[in-house]
């Protein structure tokens, strides 16, 4: 069974784009996945093909026209398929909506452009409003980008050994300890000693001492929740193939 | 003066991948920006050019070795650039990053794989550390184009009409009210009576209430920040090109 993405987009070819390379692009050429590009301009409206107007109750730049887009949606096979569309306004796209994205048989992302799409077309659609993080991309392309890439390396057969992330339980919402590896001595910095040691316990209770210090001083959000013991396991943690996953 | 972007990668055929496409392909078309993507496998040991090993202290997957990492980056002429490297172990990437890359000469970005880096080399290089999200991505590549995506649209020159956001000062934090556009009346649904009354006040005290409702929905985080009145101006804010930004 082929997992199935689709983009609906204006901009075609940003697809399979970055990941027609690596991970994904191996993925992609195993059959492991499949990306489709539908191009919203094919359902625009009259010989210009218009899929924009201004925006009703004023303000500068476009909406995407609800009859538009629409249509492009109807015209897709969703065949259980969520719907999605990246947006700063919506809530925070965490790694539980990317498990159940790549548990699933695909996904359909809707890429917004200039100032959006038109509310209704939402609402009607019941499209997964999610946001990528809080920064500003030209368009939804981009997130399409980071959602499926999320998604393709969780799908059974992707991840090679050096992708797998280490399997300890370690699942509290902290972030992860620091990596060291060869050599012990580099450039006047020495590896830390109890790492050398052969001691479990040992490095078990240094890693997560390391790992509470750099998640209060990196993500005080994290740490709060930690010390409210609300943590989320999203800091590593077992997903469809058993591995634990790593965060960026 | 051409923003210069450098990706250390073991993937150079990702770049610029799905940016050599849209807003972002037409600004490397006409020199607005550049992107370079240098081969960390260039750099790697020995006959078989080993770029990795295993963790100190077990676990897992592998390392980036310190002294392959530090070759490449002592490779590169910095100019005054930054050296960014995205993980999960880092601050959440913000907008503010953003506008302060996109307004400097432009930005290194050190791409991991397997597990990540090796603690050393990122202390010693003084590394930025930034997380995009927390969602496991497949390896630093699909990050570096979240953030170079994020930059070059407030490079001078790149965003066109349809792409510039609305000008309202509306910049306290709170998430995007619904946008609207033609046709009024679409599939039973109406748009919002008052966006089509020309009452310039109404408008805004309908969409400063639609902010605060589908901020407290989606986002309590920046619905606390708001009434607290810590709220960053994240969410519409003025750019580099005098844009209001849009959240992806």
């Amino acid at each position: 069974m082929t997992w199935q993405a689709t983009a609906l987009t204006l901009f075609p070819d940003m697809f399979p784009g970055t990941l027609g390379h690596s991970l994904a692009g191996r993925a992609l050429e195993r059959g492991i996945w499949s990306v489709e590009a539908r191009d919203m301009r094919d359902y625009g409206l009259g010989r210009h093909r218009v899929v924009d107007d201004t925006p009703f109750g004023g303000g500068a730049g476009m909406v995407m026209r609800p009859d538009v887009v629409a249509s492009a949606i109807a015209d897709i096979d969703l065949a259980g398929r969520p719907l999605v569309y990246p947006t700063p306004r919506g809530r925070r796209l965490m790694q539980a909506d990317i498990r159940r994205y790549a548990a699933g048989p695909g996904v359909v992302v809707l890429c917004g452009r200039y100032e959006g799409v038109d509310e209704r077309v939402l609402e009607a659609s019941g499209a997964e409003q999610v946001s990528i993080g809080d920064y500003v991309l030209s368009g939804g392309e981009v997130a399409a980008t980071v959602l499926l890439d999320a998604c393709v390396r969780l799908l059974p057969g992707v991840m090679g050994s050096g992708e797998s992330a280490v399997e300890e339980s370690f699942s509290d919402g902290l972030l992860e300890y620091p990596l060291y590896t060869k050599p012990a001595q580099w450039d006047g910095r020495d590896v830390p000693e109890v790492l050398l040691s052969g001691h479990h316990a040992a490095i078990a209770k240094w890693r997560r001492a390391a790992s509470e210090t750099v998640t209060q001083a990196r993500r005080p959000d994290l740490w709060a929740a930690y010390r409210a013991g609300t943590g989320q396991d999203i800091s590593r943690t077992a997903g469809p193939c058993g591995d634990a996953d790593r965060l960026n």
